[in-house]
């Protein structure tokens, strides 16, 4: 089988910095080895920082994303209760989806794909839902919800966050926005390879755990004696030992750069993309003022195939580009620019190609 | 960190096959580059032969064994269903919890954990049970219980078998034995870290999937439309990339060595190790006929502390066992010989360390 080495500048997964890759193959340890749990300790400990909180149960799920979405709404949704869903684009209308398993009065607050949600309308969705729930980067557009004035203005509600293609690229302040759930992914601005789901639960959310969701594997009552246990662990499910290994260092490596650091290199290289890709030919396509550094959204130039574009990129060139999806697929091109992908010479060698794509097709 | 080199004897993870630590750190590919889609189509075809069946729905979840077994209910019972459960040990247990909160009506069949259940007593159970589920290899006491007659006998009812710890060791016959759903886990027999959960589901189980399941993430309508998908592939979740080429590269070193020169590695370590423990003072705890070569439980010689014994094997000689569980935690202990472990040479290591560990402290 072959494994080409791509440069990964698509919606996710982006390149894993080296460190993690040789994490990976480190010996493996047991789940209840002390080795292994102090590990898991730090990493979590690492989490904290990363998503800027103190919120006690912070630590990683043991599946990709949208287990984490799965977990957020499974855990504190029951039957009936009206959660307010932020919707414009793939993971607002996931998140309808998954609170509407979970049996939740689901209201819609729906905006255009490719521009943000005004705050104030999903505060007035509803007189008091039990959860408002948005989108922080919805991959899908390149659009970046607005968060703070949600925790503001919260009353009773919870408030839950998708941030998997957030945290680590851009500032995700879980406390100081009041966040009470939020949950990520280790594949984007993390530089890791996808399997893991980081996520975090404020005290105020503890509050409100159900006893016993309708998912074993997801059940928070259960996760937290193991992740949160004093000494011995209580085994709830097999860690995914390696994959443990590889976020835990990628979480040193974003903190060894520092977490502002990392914040502003994935801004630089999204100021850098966002300025030279339409004198390309390629226009921005979200809204301004609301673009993503690390998720960028292009209309296609006239003639160029999306299709056929994407085929040359990726076989000649071995970048990977994203495709549009919804209302604007074969018409965007999402470009990712995340985790170590996330370097000015990377971007470089996307121009160049995209120059050439472009002056072949067009 | 330190994560030692430990020889993992306990009841998984195993030490991986070196092609697995290998193929772990080759380069990340996007979970829709045709290189990926790939492998994993050779991935589920290597799946196939060793579940033993032609199921066209085989393949591995995104998650550890856990999630495998909630996925193989919640896409199958509705509720009110009544399904009736072995129960001789953790994993039934746990099967009853799962079912349950799908909403099902679940009969208990209950036997001693240590002793197999008589599949009889499950096929008299309940008259027309939607469903039967029962543990194969019950990694909480080292029993095997028989599959083959259920399948025969199972009328209208689906089969359900939880084979994590025995695909790969032992025989599993999916489709002579008549089984509908099956799970597994990556971290025992197959040799491979833990994290996916592979799975198969038979033509007659896929006219009863449930269209819209309690969980999004283990939905198989959607799962099956990329794992399946003609040419282009749906997205649905990220997969996780790099577990899927270690479970790959461990699938390729199973069927390199044969499938069944696999399991006849696996049942020449169980019989030297029910062979030689007894004669160390650690008798065979599992009853005779019914005991898993690749999950071994023993009592504990007279004077030798649980915790102090695990912490002396495996602080001084680096050698992973398990505790007990339920009933007999702190009275046996669980060796497990599986995967990559699976050597003479790894038991000789055991047995001097445990002979030397008794002398001290009994």
């Amino acid at each position: 089988m072959t494994r080409s080495e791509r440069l990964l500048m698509g919606p996710g997964p982006s390149n894993p910095y080296p460190e993690v890759m040789k994490a990976l193959s480190e010996p493996v340890l047991g789940h209840l080895d002390p080795e292994f749990i102090a590990l898991l300790d730090e990493t979590n400990d690492y989490l904290r920082t990363v998503w800027q909180t103190s919120n006690s149960l912070t630590f990683p799920i043991s599946a990709t994303g949208s287990a984490g979405m799965e977990a957020a709404f499974v855990n504190f949704v029951k039957p009936g209760d009206c959660v307010v869903v932020g919707v414009n684009g793939v993971f607002g209308t996931r998140m309808c989806d998954v609170a509407t398993r979970a049996g939740a009065e689901v209201v819609k607050v729906e905006e255009d794909w490719g521009r943000a949600i005004d705050p104030q309308r999903l505060l007035e969705a509803h007189p008091d839902p039990a959860l408002i729930a948005v989108v922080h980067a919805e991959t899908s557009t390149g659009i970046r919800n607005d968060i703070a004035p949600l925790g503001e203005n919260k009353g009773g509600a919870l408030l839950l966050v998708d941030c998997v293609t957030s945290l680590g690229g851009i500032p995700v302040l879980t406390d100081d926005w009041g966040i009470d759930i939020a949950y990520s992914g280790s594949q984007k601005c993390l530089g890791v390879p996808p399997g893991l789901s980081p996520i975090t639960i404020s005290e105020r959310a503890m509050e409100h755990l159900i006893p016993t969701p309708q998912s074993w594997y997801l059940d928070l009552n259960m996760i937290k004696d193991y992740v949160l246990g004093d000494g011995a662990r209580a085994y709830h499910h097999t860690a995914p030992i390696s994959m443990l290994y590889a976020l835990h260092a990628g979480l040193e490596t974003v903190l060894g750069e520092g977490l502002k650091e990392t914040w502003a290199r994935h801004q630089s290289c999204g100021d850098y993309l966002h300025e030279q890709l339409p004198e390309l030919g390629f226009d921005l396509w979200a809204q301004e003022g609301h673009r993503l550094p690390e998720l960028t959204t292009v209309t296609l130039p006239e003639g160029l195939d999306d299709a056929q574009g994407r085929k040359i990129l990726l076989e000649r060139y071995g970048i990977e580009v994203g495709g549009g999806l919804g209302p604007v697929a074969g018409k965007v091109w999402r470009i990712g620019c995340m985790g170590h992908t996330a370097r000015i010479e990377n971007i470089d060698r996307l121009l160049t190609a995209l120059k050439e794509v472009k002056s072949e097709l067009c």
